[in-house]
């Protein structure tokens, strides 16, 4: 049986630990950078088996700097019939530059403090959240590719709309990078008075600006492409400090108490960082041929916090219309069975033979 | 040879994480706490010896919350002639309302997201900073005894004055443990929208927003205390959030790039949390009949990043003066005498035998 075959442009430190997990699994991969160095080095560490364009493969990864994404994705899809996604950390401008059915946004959320293929991991997303962003106009098929293959690397697959996502992001991540610089800039300028500061940082510190750490190479791209939600959650979190100074400044010992009660329950709630594996059941949706069902049934499940632990996507003999087959947690399945009538689907939920 | 003894007033986290470290090391350990079923607890787990207070006791540690705290050690220095320390993260106004030679103020970075005696843990300052803030008018042999014993815990001691204490914790840890509790409201917030947001939330939020899940009730004491520092700290980091806002939101992809990569050069000077164990050399120090002469020259050697691994004050056979001895780094010696010198002192640097 010939190996199946996948593409990656960009062969850094997420396009680097694609190929290594890829070729793990038995995919032959081949791969290209801007910087040939880089592509050697790739294929000198094991992350691809032959530097170049595999014009039949069967998905390729652009795994490029985010300003990058949109055109080295249509080169892709202009060069073959395969499917492309990519791993950029922003989705809607991606998304929307590129609209062809056989290309599905993507995000792995993972990372490493370290740069470069060198710093290259196939476990890097074993266990880490991979959000995808299928659209109306994207291909079930290539949908259903993309989180079989994304799932076999150890990725959780969570969908959401390109903006959703974008929004969600700027708060769990872009800004939180932005404050553990500040936070660490605050901290370099006392410093200079007093060089005592920089052994006081124990650990609470140690991990609030750790990711400052991290190359910033990536960040001047990612706030310009994710501008506007970045500065309205840079803004939340401004209005937020500003309300803990006044209650400090004015010795509010409840308002503060309070405030630092919520926020104890809310991080207390943070699910686990991988879904329990319980008992799934099989949830069947017979859908239309209609543009955007499996977006929209995978974002519903996102949206009701129904994890989808396999998905496949069974078409009829004749037409275009078929059965998406979802396994699902089983004390979920009722809920997304509701969500999924309301949207006028008529879905049966079965147990696993 | 009859064991040596210590006391202990508050038997939580702090005071019983010292209980149990004393008594592994052979102290007999007495304490108290506010609340009585806590310190029985505490001598069921083995933090202590017995319940109650010992008035013989050499050495007292004080670990109450910090707005308790000046009450306590006065009313352990009242009742005994022992030497009395204390754990609270605010020191410049618990030395002030004490002012008494045999008190020496102190503070553990060390800490736990666990609350109470059932987290305590007798490594729990294995590799820690212990600050202690001795004044002019601390006696140099409480101020020995407790750097001593502090150190036997396997902490690394620095001396500090209590007003650059509680300026550099503001910054190091008081405003960060805000700062997450803020970044977690913003996300909480969002939340409530967007479920799947807390889905998203990777491993540089959960290390950011760790802390917010720590016990908020010791929180308003130390903002009342440490006010001024942490006001002034807050609006610090507030300015630098508005500061990468703006640009962002002017798309200042050079002015965002340096301003990250500043915080990084400084994250990665942080020094390693463990001082370099290395070559160490002994500097004799002949001290006067002054007040303040051992606070003067340790918190001088914190100042100029020399780090004493060792310290003894040796007694002339008559009269008050007396040798400081100091074991510090090899490649550190020539700096400290250098500034020891300056302040007017005669010391002499030596090899150990």
């Amino acid at each position: 049986m010939a190996a199946r075959r996948a593409g990656i442009v960009g062969t850094g430190l997420i396009g680097g630990s694609i190929g290594l997990a890829l070729r793990a699994r038995g995919w032959h991969v081949t791969g290209t950078d801007h910087d040939e160095g880089r592509a050697a080095r790739a294929l000198h560490l094991g992350a691809l088996d032959a530097v170049g364009t595999d014009h039949e493969a069967e998905v390729t990864f652009v795994a490029t700097p985010v300003g990058a994404v949109a055109g080295a994705v249509r080169a892709v899809l202009a060069g073959g019939d395969g499917v492309v996604t990519d791993v950029g950390s922003v989705k809607a401008p991606i998304v929307g530059a590129v609209d062809d059915p056989r290309f599905v946004g993507g995000h792995p959320m993972a990372g490493s403090e370290q740069e470069g293929v060198d710093g290259a991991d196939p476990e890097l997303f074993a266990g880490a959240v991979w959000v995808l962003t299928p659209v109306a106009g994207t291909d079930p098929s290539a949908h259903a590719l993309v989180r079989s293959v994304v799932s076999s690397l150890g990725a959780e697959v969570l969908e959401l709309s390109p903006e959703a996502h974008d929004t969600l992001v700027a708060v769990v991540s872009h800004v939180p990078h932005l404050t553990a610089a500040a936070l660490m800039s605050v901290a370099a300028e006392r410093a200079e008075d007093h060089r005592a500061l920089l052994r006081l940082a124990a650990g609470g510190f140690r991990d609030m600006t750790r990711v400052a750490a991290g190359h910033p190479g990536i960040w001047p791209d990612i706030c310009a492409e994710n501008r506007e939600a970045i500065v309205e959650a840079l803004g939340a979190l401004v209005a937020s400090l500003e309300e803990l100074r006044q209650r400090v400044s004015a010795a509010d010992r409840d308002g503060l108490l309070g405030a630092l009660e919520r926020a104890r329950r809310a991080r207390l709630n943070l699910p686990p960082r991988i879904a329990r594996a319980g008992d799934v059941v099989e949830v069947r949706v017979p859908v239309p041929d209609r543009p955007g069902v499996l977006a929209e049934i995978t974002t519903l499940a996102t949206e009701l916090e129904v994890n989808i632990a396999d998905l496949e996507i069974a078409h009829s003999a004749e037409g275009a219309s078929g059965v998406v087959l979802l396994l699902v947690e089983a004390d979920r399945a009722e809920r997304l069975r509701g969500g999924l009538v309301a949207r006028g689907y008529r879905p049966a939920v079965s147990p696993l033979e």
